[in-house]
């Protein structure tokens, strides 16, 4: 006992040495939104609102922005505006300037900073220089636009690298070592004519659904500050959500573009290893799974013009990681002469789906029938459970040593419940080749499955719940199952908005939608996972929040995802 | 001392307990084969020529597969077509059935292996099984061809694993295991029509360019009995050449199927990974080059074919490891109205290639040019180096990890000299994972210069040199630069025949071309390996055998690469 007092004297509390740093990020990051855009209260290091606070909701973002005065009418009009093809529209006819539409972007995007904390990396000066450069370009050619994203703002996760600007994918010991060269997707970007002008927050580590990290603090919800934004790509769910921009890039290992898109009933596209361009900080991390990138945005029309005109730019005559599939447009249309043949999983019986999901699922089976298209039940348990499984064995494979070493610049804490590896979960190179083998079978038996239903795409729930509080993620005993199969099959999959949580219809002791409700009020938690989120499900709460479903169109199926995705808009609409 | 030898008591030479094994499998294999195939003097267990009987070459084997008796003339006369489209005219027509056209080739097959030991696995009862219930499908759906392949016989490397037939890859320790389920391009070439009846040679590990291993000896060239058939795809060289296949699937790591096909003088591909199945035993070794399959002909109809075949019967729909990439026929015609830009390595600088292959590609470069062609020059040395110095670093990651569990199960010894890792190239986790790095950042700085050069194709030999003795190759201090960095890179290549070295022309003391020979015959060797190499030219050992060039078409490339190979196929006939 005297010897450990000897070597371990009682230590007096004292402020981390790598917390300095983050105050002075956080500093530079504020000081680099322009006085004039900000709000009268600022919360400068929003917390989480209390419990008892709880129960009345604050003023939503979008009210507090529309009624900021920092905006002009117009300029909230361009920010309002969903579909990306209508400002290429505008700015390609000289209607706008890229600087004036660049303005009101920066402007938004700093009020949605300041309201959900979103953002991580501001370069609203670089961006205007750019689009003061595009502008006088376009003037001396006579109007011709600079490729097929002349002048839009476009914003990307903290995860890309920008020559001249961190990526410190909230780590600490990242801060201040700026990026020697942009990653191949800002390059694609500005090649087509792009504007950069933010980078989006993510979670310590990207294994959360939750961003938060110690940069930056906490994202929320663009919609609710009680919830959280999603994760791993939050930051842009919310940004977008809050119409901060109009067209983001997001990636993608277990959830981490469609969670966020989910949160914030955006469109997504999570697609196949090779299509878009995924050259990121720590891309070689051995990863089992692979890591993909994809756009997120308001409105089916940006997505499918964003793939389209990133495949037009022909990625892989600049990243020898892409794969030189055209935008197969033909595939993209709903077929003209039959009807779809479609596959939903509604509950994957680990977790149940919370009641407005449920009847999400439920309006977009009926919607389908009623419109003359086969809806086939597809069975989900023991496949999909194994596959998860394998999922998270090959996730954790690192045994958590990136994270660990990632920490251990600056002594940084880990944050606790992520989905990160420990030491027993480290492989071996023979159990990773294992795996492979596993893996490589598993893939083999879903490709039968789904090749032999001749089905056009797979309908089913990104999440089983509706939102969470900051924080509550992790220890919620996650279950990625509805997500995550995906990535470990590399299979394309589509978020479309369906409906909003119904603070009546979807209580459980409501009898709108009886059945649904029924079963939710008798149903018997069948595993941890599914027990936190009977708990945790909470009408109050997360009424009026978007519900999204996926679309999942198979191995390269982004093009059918998308055509499915026409389908569900068109009816749903 | 006293106590050494009491652990070690002297030994009395035995043989080896897997000895037997093999003798056994031998047997089997010699009596897969009818008594009326065989030849007068079959040479049960050929050893390589002795130096002495050097002088004076043997017949050579297409004049005794030809005066043997044991085909007809008709049998000959199919066999000796190099088109397979010629022969499934001739299937689907009715003209031939499959069963006379698996007749032939299993004869012709049978004498091939007597004479050049180029197979392992014999199943022709088998094959003819499958050729009548082909016959009788035909027959009762009234002339119906079941696929693109119907009733033609193709050979596969043995890598692949074929439904109750062994895949030893040329280890004792796989003897007696035959495989449970067959590999994707068996299932694919079964399901296109085609007839399976033999599996060929490979060197015990895969990784020699001298096709030999314990449990099937050592496979020789198809045109000289005093030099190898190549490597690792040497079997399906050997047979392809003496014309006991007509079509034949390889599998390239480092220049697997170029090397084979470059000393037979065979079409083939080595395409980008994604296009052909590539499922094979031992696949989930942790490679960190990607290996591929591709076929071997001898003519360019016959590799387009398959390729077109193969695409269109989807083979993604089956394997998860492919692309949906189509063949892109457009992309694989000379284009209608501009002349070729190619790129052409004489020498990468490393080793300087022997006069018969300087002399081929000056002919390449010179019928190009004249017939209007653009030629450029690729500088080659430094870049290229780096790139098989990083291709060897990751080849050899395993430390010979797999061979030595190989040996291990009976206790083989391994043969010394091949390109198989040992413990000190071992590489960590960490380390392979900076390997990638170092990789993706050369491939990125290769594909900005291919990009930026816009050429269609780049043209080099396959080796510096035209043919070794066996067992050579080991002593080689093997240079794999020329074949090998395609594969680090992924770029596709298709090998085309150009001319044969001469005994006069090529004769370094011969004036006929002064340029070439004088060069020669003044070369101070810059290395190890380019010495090795300058001494070992000897154009009375190598006179008459095929040179080809390598046509590398860039990343999916293939098409492109078979575009320019038809525009040199009809410039060199």
């Amino acid at each position: 006992m005297t010897q450990t007092t000897l070597l371990s004297p009682p230590t007096i509390p004292t402020i981390p040495t790598w917390k300095p740093t983050v105050y002075a990020k956080r500093q530079a990051q504020l000081a680099a939104i322009p006085e004039a855009w900000r709000l009268p209260h600022p919360p400068a290091t929003p917390t989480p609102p209390k419990q008892d606070q709880d129960q009345e909701q604050d003023q939503d973002t979008l009210t507090t922005i529309r009624t900021s005065g920092i905006l002009t009418a117009q300029e909230l009009a361009w920010t309002e505006t969903a579909d990306t093809t209508v400002l290429l529209g505008a700015l390609a006819s000289g209607e706008i300037t890229s600087v004036q539409l660049t303005t009101a972007f920066c402007k938004r995007a700093a009020l949605a900073q300041q309201l959900t904390k979103c953002l991580t990396e501001i370069f609203f000066d670089r961006a205007l220089a750019r689009a003061r450069w595009l502008d006088a370009e376009f003037a001396r050619t006579g109007g011709r636009p600079r490729g097929p994203l002349h002048g839009l703002p476009v914003s990307i996760k903290d995860r890309f690298d920008l020559e001249g600007v961190d990526t410190t994918v909230g780590w600490v010991g990242l801060i201040n070592k700026p990026a020697q060269k942009s990653s191949s997707i800002a390059r694609l970007l500005e090649s087509m004519g792009a504007v950069l002008y933010v980078k989006t927050n993510v979670p310590q580590s990207l294994m959360m659904s939750d961003s938060y990290n110690h940069v930056f603090g906490q994202s929320i919800n663009a919609f609710n500050s009680r919830l959280i934004s999603g994760g791993s790509s939050g930051g842009e769910g919310a940004l977008i959500g809050t119409r901060g921009s109009v067209l983001g890039i997001g990636t993608d290992i277990g959830g981490s573009i469609r969670i966020p898109a989910n949160l914030q009933g955006l469109y997504s596209v999570c697609p196949s290893r090779g299509r878009v361009p995924w050259d990121c900080s720590f891309m070689h991390q051995h990863y089992m799974v692979p890591p993909v990138a994809g756009p997120m945005a308001r409105s089916l029309a940006s997505i499918e013009h964003f793939m389209v005109a990133l495949l037009a730019s022909e990625p892989w005559t600049l990243d020898p990681g892409c794969i030189p599939i055209p935008w197969r447009a033909e595939l993209a249309q709903p077929p003209a002469h039959r009807k779809l043949r479609v596959a939903i999983i509604h509950d994957d019986g680990v977790v149940k789906p919370q009641p407005p999901i449920a009847r999400a699922m439920r309006e977009v089976e009926r919607k389908l029938v009623d419109a003359g298209h086969e809806v086939i039940p597809w069975p989900a348990t023991a496949l999909h459970k194994e596959g998860t499984a394998l999922w998270t064995k090959a996730i954790l494979a690192d045994g958590g040593q990136h994270c660990r070493y990632l920490c251990d610049i600056v002594g940084e804490p880990l944050i606790e419940g992520m989905v990160v590896g420990t030491a027993e979960d480290e492989l071996s190179v023979e159990e990773r080749e294992k795996l492979e083998e596993t893996k490589y079978t598993y893939q083999e038996t879903y490709l039968s499955h789904w090749t032999t239903s001749g089905i056009d795409a797979l309908l089913m729930p990104v999440t089983p719940w509706v939102g969470y509080r900051p924080k509550s993620w992790v220890v919620s005993a996650q279950w990625l199952g509805y997500t995550a199969l995906w990535n470990l099959l590399d299979y394309a999959a589509v978020t479309v908005p369906v409906t909003c949580a119904d603070a009546g219809v979807d209580h459980p002791e409501s009898n709108s939608d009886s059945e649904i409700n029924r079963a939710w009020r008798e149903h018997v938690p069948r595993n941890e996972s599914d027990r936190f989120n009977y708990l945790q499900y909470d009408i109050d709460l997360v009424k009026d929040m978007p519900v999204t479903v996926q679309v999942v169109g198979g191995k390269f199926g982004e093009e059918k995802a998308v055509a499915v995705a026409k389908v569900l808009d068109e009816l749903l609409r």
